[in-house]
């Protein structure tokens, strides 16, 4: 076991990260696009170093944990693009109006500048992509930030190897000291979050730990912004059309996505709701049973998962349908509603509930039944539930960050588009997503400069833009100089 | 006095709000911004009959009430503009692409939608521009929100017929009932953020009384986001350079700033910071001395400008230059230095403080001393002031929302480049503004279409572009339809 960190470490880490926030802020972003390039290079030539030790600590297997290295290293390369570009700094010019009403209108010149030092709380099914050199990292490390991150427990070992190639990636590209540092213990991180040096937190874990570091953040004498990434159920909901079209598919493709990587996604689909009658038992139960055995993240989560699925099983109204390595339990529309609390609550790992619905009114009941999620699925068939999907789309866009047709919800890609999110209780802060280009934001504010010379203004704010990036002016987006 | 909102007032009101809820979320953005333009054409046509109230009420003179009104009214047609013209919901398109490494990459599409009922603390010091009809309703009905106003106690009455007027063009131009509502009351506020149907709010007053609805907030069962606007000193530094050149000028700039509307301002600049021998003093006694009595928004507010004017006037180091019905003191940086927490301490009202360095150190130890605030001005010589100006505007910007270059903080243009916001205190959220077009982003949370067929999809993200929204496609912004 690793130790925790110290307090004198930890005041050294804090020091060293206020001390970078200033240099990193005034960094060029062109120059910060090339540390973090150094960083995600860094990353892949090390990878034969730490995926075995990855694969020791999380019993995840190889190609999975390859796979996370090449998401995370590619998640950063995509930040250093798009900083490089200037659309991070969401550049927006109001030239002069002496003639506006009712008084003139000065020059105003506006870019997001970064927060300052951002702690993140690792996640334990993510060793890398979740982890230290994970989402919350590279965007805030794209803001502009230095980055403190406490390790997750489950990790220490990977965290602490995974963190030197990072410092020694950044020091060699010439990054401030202190642009990246490394914590471990509870306490420690508790200690950190209540630092006033600390400007922002994300987090990626449970809904109790969640709320509660939130709480911490928030009644700071000094509040600071908490972005919190907790739990979520990502319900499916299966038409009779589908059924009728791809029944089959349909429930290898379910079970499939609900027991990969052993259940233990945020993503991972806790409920399939099908029509009464489907006939899809036999399927869905012998693919079920197909799975083969696979160890879990950590004795901790194994545990949580034994006495969750313990839990489940016993709820009125719920039965078993298939058991063994992974789990599938069933119950109706009309049982959810008579107990949503015992039902509608998240069991990480592999287990998931067929909910049978008689009627579309029933579906629409269990669609209503939930709260805020990171996903939503609907498995229809375009042009036979044209009427039924108008009435659920907007049902699902009001409960979740990400809604998906004909898909599953486990795999996540890293894009502009992509948002990673939803309401309380599947985040902290639905406003904010934790995967794609977007996610900087949360480590951003903007300032506005009024009647600055250009002499003196920020380089990517100047009338002239020599390296032609995307800036609003006077409203319309364009890559011109500014004319006054 | 108006009665405080009953429960069951405040109850028919909650319910109203969270049912106008979907239907403002289904509502085209340009059938949204018509019924914005008719609240805005409402107002206009009853400020007559509101601006007599508003000078009863508020003490303040008819012609910056008349602006008011022009502003607020101005302020809610550029929202709808900007609504109807598409880039308030940012849209964000990646097309799939199946060669993704690693894995395949889907269709994402992504769009801003409302968050829900936003509850708004009005201010007392802008009856109508961060009251009733000001910049948080304006943001939150542009988003789609149902907005409810918790009405200040200063301006009862004119808070009663400006809902009024509202309410009433709302109904006549189409939006659902509900989209909002007005509630009196200080306990009835705090009702109001506890309950789960309101999703957001937004604050204007004092730093205690933000921070505490802001715990409120975030404490809740379900934490909900709280913009709050709360204090801010505004400093402002001056040169030698720029006192060469335009002393006399500064002098009275200034006084008129710091004594504009009585000194009711959250933009007041309250220090301001001179060269030692800077030989202004006349001429700053003499304009402060001609300040006109005035009376002040409220005996409460007047009361607590008394009071944190005696204190101020005790603290050791700091004497008094002019007083009357407006007041200077006078300090020293080491004075300032030396008691922080006594000088630093917002007193609102028509005060300010000129603090006197002896060097340049000294200048730049006077900047240090600052935490967050709305702005921060530097008067200042281009030519003969760059290298002192490159020292200081990095520490000005890590410590304000706006940063002014030979201007006066009071006045806040309405523009897409406005950032009204700040570092704690000045705000709580300092990602955030409550001014400008991207206030709307409070009240807006994103969703991710995941491969939907086109005919599924909300309007603006079809292929599709007859509207010639600004969109992001791909990582590029363009108004071309989308090519598969």
């Amino acid at each position: 076991m690793t130790p925790d960190t110290t307090p004198a470490e930890l005041e050294q880490v804090l020091t060293d990260a206020a001390e970078a926030a200033a240099p990193l802020a005034a960094s060029e972003p062109a120059v910060r696009a090339g540390w973090i390039r150094a960083v995600a290079d860094a990353l892949d030539a090390a990878a034969d170093e730490l995926v075995p030790i990855a694969m020791r600590e999380s019993s995840l297997p190889e190609p999975r944990l390859r796979g996370e290295v090449a998401r995370s290293t590619g998640q950063l390369r995509m930040f250093a693009d798009v900083l490089a570009e200037g659309s991070l700094l969401e550049v927006v010019i109001d030239t002069a109006d002496p003639d506006a009403k009712p008084v003139p209108r000065p020059d105003l010149r506006r870019v997001l500048v970064p927060l300052g030092p951002v702690l993140v709380f690792a996640a334990s099914n993510f060793p890398f992509a979740f982890s230290v050199p994970g989402g919350d990292t590279a965007s805030a490390l794209a803001a502009g930030c230095p980055v403190v991150v406490k390790a997750h427990p489950g990790h220490p070992e990977l965290s602490v190897k995974t963190a030197e190639v990072m410092m020694e990636a950044l020091r060699a590209a010439g990054a401030p000291a202190g642009t990246f540092g490394l914590i471990q213990g509870f306490d420690v991180g508790v200690a950190a979050l209540k630092d006033p040096r600390i400007t922002a937190a994300g987090f990626t874990g449970s809904v109790p730990a969640g709320k509660a570091l939130h709480e911490i953040a928030a009644t700071r004498p000094e509040p600071i912004p908490f972005y919190g990434e907790l739990g979520s159920l990502n319900p499916v909901f299966v038409t009779q059309a589908a059924i009728d079209a791809r029944g089959n598919d349909l429930a290898g493709g379910f079970v499939a996505s609900f027991t990969l990587g052993v259940g233990q996604f945020c993503t991972k689909p806790g409920l399939l709701f099908l029509p009464a009658g489907h006939g899809l038992e036999d399927r869905l139960t012998e693919a079920t049973g197909g799975v083969a055995a696979a160890k879990m993240l950590s004795d901790k989560i194994s545990e949580g998962f034994s006495s969750g699925l313990d839990r489940l099983r016993k709820v009125e109204g719920v039965r078993v349908l298939s058991e063994g390595p992974a789990t599938l339990l069933q119950t109706t529309v009309p049982e959810l509603l008579a107990r949503p609390d015992e039902i509608l609550e998240e069991c990480f790992g592999p287990v998931s509930i067929v909910v049978e619905y008689g009627s579309v009114d029933e579906l629409v009941a269990g669609v209503e039944a939930f709260g805020g999620n990171l996903t939503a699925t609907l498995q229809a068939e375009e042009s036979a539930d044209a009427e039924l999907a108008a009435r659920l789309l907007p049902l699902l866009t009001a409960r979740a960050g990400r809604v998906l047709w004909n898909g599953w919800p486990t795999g996540v890609a890293v894009s502009w588009a992509q948002h990673h999110g939803g309401p309380f209780p599947s985040t902290v802060g639905s406003i904010h997503t934790s995967v794609g280009v977007t996610a900087a934001r949360r480590f951003q504010r903007p300032v506005a400069y009024q009647d600055t010379p250009d002499a003196v203004l920020p380089a990517v704010l100047r009338d002239a833009n020599p390296a032609g990036i995307s800036r609003r002016i006077n409203g319309a987006i364009t890559t011109a100089e500014v004319s006054r």
